[in-house]
């Protein structure tokens, strides 16, 4: 294939792509985890001022990178290089700014990856079939609608993935599908009380039963398979010497099938009322003086349905991974892990209701993103830019392929 | 007794009691619990510009009512009347200011009970053995040095408690000591991670070990016959879709025997050691997928060992409770209940350190306080009220007596 003798002397400068994450990791840093200067994380929240400053860098290169710039009423800024032929821009993505306690690669990765594209784009004078563009999503926002989006726009997404790629030694995660999740908000009121004069038949201890509730739906999503995880819980009120009258967490479940997700919920429902009235549940042998039980609501935050990514941006990613697996001198399934699932929803799951997308993972230490440590090598970062450019080039071939053999 | 018979005609007055109440808990009002405007609870915070209000008119009130008022550095405020002979007083106390949850009668009721003890004194021009003064103590302040304090000080502390009395039907208490207490603040240290992305057995969930440490606190305290609760709990950062890596959290551990409290601390140590490495614990058989466990650290932030209350003011209280059991037709056993520990530490078992001390609970609804639903009725805090005026007139009598057979 012609296309491909073409991209081979195309190659990503790995000691730039770091210097852009990290001079910008400079707005927003976080907390600090070894003693090298690059090792904190970020705490660089969406549209504060160290995000603006980000956002203008952002936007400043993209223009010295030959791109339009437009912006959407949410913050979103897509920087588009224009191609051969007009029509939508194939867009590699993701998020400049991050958690309160996130890391340096998550997110940002994604979008600095995709100026390094540009870049060598504009270093080798490439003129690509179709434009090509890189989005800066405005976290927790919904997706915009842009130049009413069409199934040609190709969603080209770096992202990073838990361990699964170090446990079986390997670099680039070709992505899927996405996970289905469900947030809920459940808030459980008992009532307040003297720590030392109220004994626990006569309590109503709000946080005693979220807490048996955390513990329970770890062992109930191990059975099923399933993730459950609770990162919010807030007291109303709180003192050393008050029981607690009203508790509100959030819990996350999620799983690869819909169909299971909402299995575990109804389980869940069922198990936390029992939990509530601070009866015993199946099986429970003892679980220490019975109180008075509390109530309890949920209530549904977000949610998203299993997602399943674009045939053709997996095959040009493959092909991308093949590629450079054999410039590396690795055999391709070893170099490369097919079929993965994502366990997290990315930007990516509200795109794929819009246009083709797909995710390539790189190997990061531990598998472990939003968090201060998280750490990807220069190498691993470079090795996912390289294959990112290469699927997104072979993405718009195809694209002049099939304009040209349409109607 | 000669004595008693001076005492017999002397009554509060129930209305104008519950007028003091009502009156001052228009400052810092709480939540509404009920109908009437009587029905709401207190947010009187200690040294807020609604506390001051309140010791405003606690002081005036005091001055109205023949005493002389001095301040110490700590902002307890001391209400004196003076006595047919001189000598340290007797004082009656409690706190004005209220938890960010509380009710109106805890604290309040021990203070305003004393103000209508000084009017009965003063409506019936009584001149008492020795000064008798009202105490306001800035909650949560430790006790101040008055007087070079002596243990001729009697301190009779009006106070509610649990559900014994109510499920007992008794309208007075008799508190011959209160529960030892040890407070600690927990720090459970895992690693944030996303919750997508990280299946369990790659997560240090700092909070999943804290809910389990939580639940199983409550588990091994009801073995012990001890208390443990958690009214504070904290997580580092916190979104919905990170997984905690940091929580602080609150333990305050109670028992009426000092040696058992010590064996429950030991206990939980270390079975909280072992739910932070996410082992099981003896005879537990399932408790999901393991991760990778969590670091802890314990700090102790407060305790206090078992109170043993004063014999002569335990005396005098009971004297003067068979007194308003006998003007009420009441047996004495059916009036009041003798030898109860308080779970509560109270600002007793501070004075108790320095001068004999004790307290009287009264009845109240499902024995709830620090709550702002909390309730006594008004007949209760009279009754209250009504054998503080007998038990600080005895003791009155009773340095009076030693003061005269003394060398």
């Amino acid at each position: 294939m012609m296309a491909n003798a073409a991209f081979r002397n195309l190659n990503v400068n790995e000691g730039r792509l770091m210097k852009d994450i990290h001079h910008t990791a400079q707005r927003g840093k976080g907390a600090v985890w070894g003693s090298a200067a690059t090792e904190t994380g970020m705490a660089r929240l969406s549209l504060s001022l160290e995000d603006k400053l980000v956002r203008d860098w952002f936007v400043e290169t993209a223009r010295s990178l030959s791109c339009n710039v437009h912006f959407d009423a949410m913050g979103n800024i897509f920087a588009v290089r224009s191609g051969r032929n007009d029509g939508p821009a194939t867009f590699i993505g993701s998020h400049l700014d991050t958690q309160p306690s996130g890391g340096r690669y998550d997110g940002i990765l994604g979008v600095l990856a995709g100026l390094e594209v540009l870049r060598v784009l504009e270093d080798n004078k490439v003129e690509t079939a179709f434009p090509i563009g890189v989005v800066n999503w405005t976290k927790g926002r919904p997706i915009s609608n842009i130049n009413g989006v069409i199934w040609r726009v190709g969603w080209l997404n770096s992202s990073r993935q838990g361990p699964i790629l170090e446990a079986e030694n390997k670099r680039i995660g070709i992505v899927e599908g996405v996970q289905a999740y469900r947030w809920h908000t459940i808030t459980v009121r008992g009532r307040e009380c003297h720590t030392g004069a109220t004994t626990f038949p006569y309590r109503s201890d709000a946080l005693l039963a979220a807490a048996r509730m955390i513990s329970h739906s770890h062992v109930f999503a191990s059975e099923f398979s399933s993730l459950a995880s609770t990162g919010v819980l807030t007291l109303k009120h709180g003192s050393t010497n008050t029981v607690p009258g009203e508790v509100t967490f959030s819990i996350d479940i999620r799983s690869s099938s819909d169909s299971q997700l909402m299995q575990l919920e109804e389980k869940l429902k069922q198990d936390f009322e029992t939990i509530a009235k601070d009866e015993l549940l199946p099986g429970m042998t003892g679980k220490g003086v019975k109180g008075r039980g509390c109530s309890m609501e949920w209530q549904l935050v977000s949610s998203s349905t299993a997602t399943t990514f674009d045939k053709n941006c997996i095959r040009c990613i493959t092909d991308s991974a093949e590629s450079a697996a054999a410039e590396a001198g690795i055999a391709a399934e070893d170099f490369m892990k097919r079929g993965m699932i994502s366990g997290a929803g990315h930007d990516s799951v509200y795109t794929s209701k819009r246009c083709p997308t797909a995710m390539i993972f790189i190997l990061c230490k531990d598998g472990i993103s939003h968090s201060p440590g998280e750490y990807s090598s220069s190498q691993e970062c470079a090795t996912g830019a390289q294959v990112l450019l290469g699927s997104v080039l072979r993405f718009g071939e195809l694209r002049a392929v099939e304009a040209s053999s349409g109607p």
